[in-house]
């Protein structure tokens, strides 16, 4: 523990739990641990803990209980959704779709199928980072399977078009798959898949203050997946393995907690947003990566300082116990130039200058301010300073 | 919560966490929660608690650390083992050897790999549910790339020859890959993969008193696999998606805490076990399933009751407050009679009067008593009315 309290705001990598998970999570641990496919009342109640985590994720997305297979991660929710989805539809076709700015859990599966010898057309987007719902539908052909378009980029934070999206892919080819990476989108927007033409949604729990190492997948009636995991046939045979009962029902109080008071976290979210967008668009040369309005997500902004380097001013700031993120945390620890800042047309000189700050309704207006004020602080300084802190970065 | 306390007997099952363990994962679910792949110093740690994980867990093993990819459970290790296996070898061959008996995780995966054109040999067992060597030798082709055996049985605790097994794969085919499920055999016995030739060993957290979600594959050097998940290239690309921190550190404790004590907790597992043994061997028309001494897993005891039925005898036991298993509970809810009885010559009219107990280091020689009276008590009772409890059941 640091005495100083730290200031997080990286919380579109991954979150703290609620208090509320952690005691719930204990209990499974440690009382209620039975096996949810033992016959004795142990396992009947691990499988209501089951039950009752799809009635409420259900119920968030207005669909059907049955439609949530529980997974391990985000990354597991999309490869089954993209490769369990190809793999099933590849009689009717072997083209699919999906944009530059995908989180590399799409990109990555939709290479591995490239591999394989399917299509893929990876569509760009505009200078705000949203992608075409016409460009899409024009890319659909009669033999296009699936398409992917992420909910929320990780990056900077853009809200795609998902609905106009989904309503353009059935028009183009009602058989083709739509699938939506919700990772960013699921705890800070209302999601109705079916209003949305959405047969695949993928989520994870450690992004929404529940714990890492899970997730799951919405699968729309009707839609046929090959499983990634073969085995004991839990979860309809889509995904075997004893289910993460804990993780599971933590991932849906977190959930639950946070659609309670969605409008309002929206709100508080966005004043803080706000409040940085004002106080750091005050700096000379600092300019905003997308859009600074409330089209955009509520709790990602990625801010360009320009002469420095995001490494070296993510060191400072973690200096000052405040915790942002250069790149996106969500690769490993290599992290690549941003594809959806290249994408976006961020000069390539500059794009090793932005960091993404991302915030949670854990977080206060003085945590925001705290933050600013060393942004305000260390830049000049860094600037000054640039290519020695560079070297030592 | 139960007033009077249970006596929990389906350890092979699932188990209850350390308390330890369970602390250790509210301290990183609430605290120490980074994402291992931020670059800031919360990633740092939680890098870094892997780390130490990948230390704990090489070290009982007696590998290099680099060797231990995470995983979210036991059949996603089966799973990545055999069909990642499979597919990266498919170029030398398309022929695999596994036995009737494997979990369901094996013999799944193998199905999988078998519509997929690969060719699959399955061998049987003896009465004493073991594998031959000589056999698994015989079975081995030039073309044969991998070959499935578990350590330790999950229904009838037979412990399996996998160090003569490895050394006859090897022997007959050196580039053909051993791969282990020690699912159950790990934390209950010392199991050295180099010194076994084993390739791929699979271990699942949740059956170690670690919590569920939580796995890990030993991957020898050299040793290439197929992902099963792409993505942000965690885990040297072998396993993409945030790593579950809180879940790794747990396991690695449990597996840690069990093996500081790993002798004399089989002595008191088969204190406990031969106790059964003796009490319930004393029943007229109760026989063993596999053998009871201590050749056998000291923590599994498949216990066949003449005339009454497996579910009838688990319920009623439950009432007294001791839980055990029919079938395995590694399955899904509806249990299919077990390969394993069936291999090991249990008369089909007997396969469902089996029922599994499973002790832990948790339990004691007071539960094992307990347990002995609630049988003995009401097994008579079951006998004389076995057709209406049948019904009921």
């Amino acid at each position: 523990m640091n005495e100083k309290r730290d200031i997080y705001l990286d919380n579109s990598a991954t979150t703290r739990c609620f208090p509320e998970v952690a005691d719930l999570m204990t209990g499974l641990f440690l009382e209620d641990y039975g096996n949810p496919s033992a016959m004795h009342h142990r396992g009947v109640t691990a499988e209501r803990r089951i039950a009752g985590a799809r009635k409420i994720l259900a119920g968030i997305l207005k669909v059907k209980e049955k439609n949530i297979c529980f997974t391990s991660c985000g990354t597991e929710s999309d490869n089954l959704a993209i490769i369990g989805g190809a793999m099933a539809m590849q009689r009717k076709g072997r083209h699919l779709i999906t944009t530059v700015i995908e989180h590399p859990a799409v990109l990555e599966a939709m290479k591995y199928l490239e591999v394989q010898g399917f299509e893929i057309t990876r569509l760009g987007v505009d200078r705000d980072g949203l992608v075409s719902p016409e460009e899409v539908a024009a890319a659909v052909r009669p033999d296009t399977i699936l398409v992917s378009v992420m909910h929320t980029n990780n990056i900077i934070g853009a809200v795609e078009p998902v609905e106009e999206i989904g309503k353009a892919v059935k028009a183009a080819n009602p058989d083709t798959l739509f699938h939506v990476d919700a990772v960013q989108g699921f705890g800070k927007a209302q999601i109705f898949p079916r209003r949305m033409n959405i047969d695949l949604l993928s989520v994870s729990g450690h992004k929404i203050h529940g714990p890492k190492g899970t997730g799951f997948l919405y699968i729309a009636d009707g839609v046929r997946l090959v499983p990634l995991m073969h085995g004991g046939g839990q979860q309809g045979g889509l995904r075997s393995g004893t289910e993460n009962v804990p993780g599971i029902a933590g991932m849906a109080l977190a959930a639950q907690m946070l659609y309670k008071n969605i409008d309002a976290d929206r709100e508080k979210l966005f004043a803080m947003k706000n409040r940085l967008i004002e106080r750091l668009g005050a700096v000379p040369d600092i300019v905003f990566n997308g859009r600074t309005d409330e089209t955009a997500a509520p709790h990602i902004l990625s801010v360009r300082v320009r002469g420095v380097r995001a490494e070296v001013l993510l060191h400072a700031l973690e200096d000052k116990g405040v915790f942002v993120s250069a790149g996106s945390a969500c690769s490993s620890n290599h992290p690549r130039p941003s594809e959806t800042l290249k994408a976006i047309g961020v000069p390539s000189a500059e794009i090793e200058n932005s960091v993404r700050i991302s915030l949670s309704v854990m977080n206060t207006m003085e945590d925001v301010d705290a933050a600013a004020d060393a942004v305000i602080e260390v830049v000049p300084f860094l600037r000054k300073f640039g290519v020695f802190c560079s070297l030592g970065g």
